[in-house]
């Protein structure tokens, strides 16, 4: 039988450790967190209202704010240069993946590194690699999260992560790769160009995936007794549902059942685990700009 | 019979062009390199020399800066600020790996990202994961070089990145993983943790190895017919050479003779190329600072 790996046990771990850290405030404002969107119908969206539940719970202040339509993308620059100057803001996440004409690395490096808090702009990628992060992609150190609180075959073995994404791939395959505890990883890195993808990840115990392609993972590319931590997420169709649709990971779970040693579901497993690392480095900006703690 | 990839070849087409393009400069002052450097004994000491004969050579004005000891890392530091600030400097090398208490990183991000020649700081290192690099890493270009000239397998195909350094394995691997023209590799990267060298090298086509540990990689590892671009440099004793020692690249060529499909020499092999990669960035900077071209 096939593990589910849960994410509610390690978000609640999580959340747990950021709430202490923000009643222990004593006269410090609250941390702050701004969650910056084009006000339109996206899987951002769906997240937007998490984030919001989320700070609630652990204390964060958080706001949404609209940003004007596509056809003016320099007004999202400014708008981020003017919140990376505000003292009374800590954090700043901006939707992502954001299409043509925005130009989203240049927006977000508008950012000091600490307020740039899901880690994303250039600045952040590079601290990554050169192995001094300041804020790493929640959706990475998510994955990691869930891999460490379920001893998932990482240190010194071979692992894989498919997808090559700027803001998700590519920094869990550095974050991975690091030579942070518990990490050290053998990684290889798999895409959509690559030849062969049963190949890639024959030898993988571990597999990552953040491709956002329902179905991709089962018996004919898994290797047998493998671990999955599925980071994708999609929208299918679903009648059955309220909405018509639901959510779906890349895995297939029926196909896995019986083969992978273990998987992460989707939706409750990598999400909630996101939205709560995003609370953790929100938390982390502030205790920085609050002198609290010095950033690295 | 194993092929030998030598590096002149490559070298002198990569300089050609340079030199072509530096001497249709019209009335522009000529490319300005300056390559700053702890004045001590060291393998960037022969580097220098290399780098001195190359941009005479192609016709970059070369120059090299000594800075102070060890015991103050922050004179570097300022060193480097003007630098950055100096409009007749096109292009800054710094000796690296360079050991605490200097801040190598801290320090090389204080120049311009055009500048920052070997694209080591953290602003460049960061352009690279979001795939729109300005500098990249001269090795690792040279390395690229190789291995489109005598075309490897590098396109969809496994692929080994042996070594994780900051400045050279990570910026490979990140490279060859890229969407640039005939990249696309299947990364592995393969490091000092790897539980299993031989195991995690048994998928790939092509083999670039960046330890600088003499003779690591033999038949014991290798996959048979694989292409091998060695990237490690070390001095070793030989006492029938003038001097006592000579270079050594983490290949073990004897052993790998007759096994491994290619391997490029050291010395030879991406010693130069690097060299002629490095001529190429710095010329790259005096036209982005020459307005000869924008830069990305």
């Amino acid at each position: 039988m096939t593990r589910r790996l849960e994410g509610k046990p390690v978000a609640d771990s999580r959340n747990a450790a950021t709430r202490a850290a923000i009643a222990a405030r004593g006269d410090q404002r609250a941390p702050s967190l701004v969650s910056v969107h084009r006000d339109i119908d996206s899987p951002f969206r769906f997240y937007l209202k998490r984030q919001a539940k989320a700070a609630a719970e652990v204390g964060v202040v958080f706001r949404d704010e609209a940003v004007g339509d596509a056809a003016h993308p320099e007004a999202l620059t400014a708008r981020l240069a003017a919140l990376g100057r505000d003292p009374a803001v800590d954090a700043v996440l901006v939707e992502h993946p954001l299409p043509p004409p925005f130009d989203f690395p240049a927006a977000v490096g508008e950012l000091p590194l600490p307020k740039d808090v899901d880690g994303v702009s250039p600045g952040n990628l590079g601290r990554l690699v050169a192995q001094r992060p300041v804020q790493v992609p929640a959706v990475a150190l998510a994955a990691v999260a869930i891999a460490r609180h379920y001893e998932l075959p990482i240190e010194g073995e071979p692992v894989a992560v498919v997808g090559r994404s700027e803001t998700v791939g590519l920094p869990l395959a550095l974050l991975l790769a690091s030579r942070a505890p518990r990490m050290n990883a053998t990684v290889t890195l798999v895409h959509s160009r690559s030849r062969d993808l049963a190949g890639a990840l024959s030898r993988a115990r571990t597999v990552f995936s953040c491709v956002g392609r329902p179905g991709l993972l089962d018996r004919s590319n898994v290797p047998p007794g493998a671990h999955v931590v599925d980071v994708g997420l999609s929208s299918v169709p679903d009648p059955t549902r309220p909405g018509g649709s639901r959510s779906a990971g890349d895995a297939n779970p029926e196909a896995l059942e019986g083969w992978a040693d273990s998987l992460t579901p989707v939706p409750g497993g990598v999400g909630p685990v996101t939205v709560a690392e995003l609370m953790a480095s929100a938390t982390r900006a502030w205790s920085w700009a609050t002198g609290r703690e010095s950033p690295p």
